[in-house]
């Protein structure tokens, strides 16, 4: 799961904390508004003050005047050093409605990631488009894959062929994998899994309620 | 965000790995094998075994033997640990690709999480069902909360309704939000939120990539 070799400079929490920092200078973009303090974004995220600043203070450069941070160039700080600047280019597995949401998620593009098609084996499926991204032949991944240098996939098919497209997308070359089955899969030592555990992160949540 | 006031008495990391060894365990099941090791585990998980172990001893009954785990026993243990057996009731605020994908995400089930319906705005797609699930009208929301007692909804609108959306739950008694919307939510103290931040897990992951 987790590459024991990462280069952990950033812990996952602050890596996970600046990300919603973002999300809210997004919207403070949007809404015209120039600058914005540590103390606002605190309150919009129900965490201290303090919390917020230190996060901000490993940013190279914060832009923070008297009056506050420059909202624009927080927002630049946190993409730069989260690396989205360096965008990556990924393709989903598997064009059912999670595929098909994922496929939606603008966002992903401003955070460096950049889904460039979608594959499916349903004939009634390939050669559709959603947002601009092509739904393609599975048989053609590893001609795509290596034409496109892509290295990232986003497994989103039913669990009972989750291994079976993992192993077929490894063969094509695939390094990374977002998994957002509900298998735990089966991968060599060079490939790195991301279990998308959506139960796992809200338990975490509701295990208390 | 998070509440300060929640016992922790099991990890974030903890409960993240139980979960995947549940999944581990339901693969185990469908295939008919009876026992398992925490070697095993470990090594489809690439982690150490003696980090399993300690999981697993967090557990109650871990229904050790002398082959290994009883794998039944096991993911018993975790459920009751976890606290899936207290079933809690939710519904999806909106009908789109992604609130579909949650609707027919069979696991939330077997981890306690009871979806009884959707709610959506769109005359087109009230009416209809998804996984035996019925999408009903947005409108009709404060008097079914009400009547079913539901806690727990999941946000899965377009992120310029989000606050709005939020606003009308949080009215209608709403006081756990699992939120899908690339937005940060504000909300009263009572009410807590979980921001599924996707891109934030994901990064966490291609940080290094």
């Amino acid at each position: 799961m987790y590459n024991k070799n990462m280069d952990k400079r950033i812990s996952e929490k602050v890596i996970n904390r600046l990300t919603l920092y973002h999300c809210i200078l997004q919207d403070y973009i949007e809404s015209g508004t120039e600058y914005i303090s540590s103390k606002q974004i605190a309150t919009l995220l129900h965490i201290d003050d303090s919390q917020v600043r230190k996060d901000i203070n490993i940013l190279n450069k914060s832009g923070k005047s008297r009056v506050g941070y420059i909202v624009k160039e927080l927002k630049k700080s946190i993409e730069t050093t989260l690396g989205f600047s360096k965008t990556k280019k990924a393709y989903i597995i598997g064009a059912g409605n999670l595929g098909m949401a994922l496929a939606k998620y603008d966002n992903f593009t401003s955070y460096g990631l950049n889904i460039i098609s979608l594959f499916d084996n349903d004939k009634n499926k390939i050669g559709g488009t959603i947002n601009d991204k092509e739904i393609l032949d599975i048989n053609t991944l590893p001609k795509f894959t290596q034409e496109h240098g892509v290295e990232i996939a986003i497994l989103t098919v039913p669990g009972k062929y989750a291994q079976q497209t993992a192993d077929f997308i490894i063969k094509a070359n695939i390094k990374y994998i977002w998994n957002f089955t509900p298998t735990v899969l089966n991968v060599p030592d060079d490939v790195q899994v991301w279990n998308e555990n959506l139960m796992g992160n809200f338990l975490q949540f509701t295990y208390n309620i």
